[in-house]
């Protein structure tokens, strides 16, 4: 049976890795937002008395959800069996997923560092503050506990021989980041030579060439979270 | 033997969410840095070459670290048998414990809404206006969701008939925006009395009146997440 898979519909935002992982690992989907429209998102996240969502992405099973991306990858991994296994690694996967999306947060709050309930216009002045120390001092900071990571473990992978759900998240990652922040992205990238490798790997895993050549994967653009705004890139 | 569990030593901050599991579920730790200060801390952290922490708290096993607030309580559940238990229950934990977490970082990012890498009086204006749609967006939306989420399983706790870890970790997020936002928790806490019966609830656990009892209980100050600047704050 299919999993309902609850997303806004023309972003990829926090949904994109979930989607990554159910096309890498070839687990049936029904992108119902995309079909439905955001309306009936916004119905079906209301209609649930059982185990609520706070916010999309959410699958809706049996009445109830499994929320909160990390948590949602968790769960999958751990159904379907899909990527690396093993008890040993799933603490550390979800202490690095949690940090990936730690970072997503962050560079959601570039462009809205007052509040999501206002628009970019309304804080420009505040994200260009707010974009100057993620910059300087965030981007290089995770990057820098990334490449660690990756080089703890021996492999390829954040967790040996096989890819598993956190590498899949990081090219979504360092993909976001180098639309946003293309000129940031150029001048610091170097530095971290085998997370690019890794973004690389990723992009050419064949579980994945279907899906990224069709239309189910959507562009970044300027009403999700990973935003190019020039004005908020530097070198 | 005892947990190596690693946390600023002068803050409850995240590392409070862990210590309420630890205490309330009888686990043995030994909490590192209130022993050995920060700069061991740091040193600690930086020494992980296998699963390293991007940030504390973290505990320390084996040479590995486990990290991510969530991720830790989400492993001493699973490990320790502790709260309540079952498969059912787990991801539905998960989630509301990341929702958790999610509210405690904005709640953190109203003080510091350009960067952690300034001080606060660094940042002040933009903290006035992020306060602002702190107060009246954020705070009633994550109370109301919390209070769904409490409503929609039977018995007194987010997951049935015995408490859990995002029981006490709800505990936490409670009292740490009584403190930091006394005015505004006071004129909307009335809506949501089973969410503050459920705060005075974990407050009574009889596993829990030593720790709360002790000076292993950290108080909330203004180098925490949950900070009282009264100019922040209104009814």
């Amino acid at each position: 049976m299919a999993y309902d898979f609850w997303y806004w519909p023309t972003i990829p935002g926090r949904g994109e890795f979930v989607r990554l992982t159910l096309e890498a690992c070839g687990i049936a989907y029904r992108d119902c937002a995309r079909e439905d429209g955001g309306e009936a998102l916004m119905a079906d996240m209301a209609s649930h008395d059982r185990g609520p969502a706070f916010a999309p992405p959410y699958l809706s099973i049996d009445g109830a959800t499994v929320s909160q991306t990390a948590n949602i990858l968790l769960y999958l991994s751990e159904r379907h069996e899909c990527g690396t296994l093993g008890l040993k690694s799933r603490y550390w996967l979800a202490q690095l997923q949690l940090t990936i999306m730690d970072m997503v947060a962050e560079a959601h709050d570039v462009h809205h560092p007052v509040g999501v309930h206002l628009y970019y216009a309304d804080q420009k002045a505040e994200a260009l503050r707010r974009a100057e120390g993620f910059r300087d001092e965030r981007i290089p900071k995770y990057l820098s506990y990334f490449k660690r990571a990756l080089g703890s473990e021996p492999g390829n992978w954040v967790a040996g021989a096989r890819w598993s759900y956190a590498d899949l998240s990081l090219f979504q990652l360092v993909a976001g980041l180098t639309y946003a922040f293309p000129l940031r992205m150029a001048s610091v990238g170097g530095r971290f030579p085998a997370l690019m490798a890794l973004h690389d790997r990723v992009a050419a895993l064949p579980e994945l060439q279907d899906y990224l050549a069709s239309d189910r994967r959507l562009s970044f653009n300027e009403e999700g979270i990973f935003r190019h705004y020039p004005e908020l890139d530097a070198a």
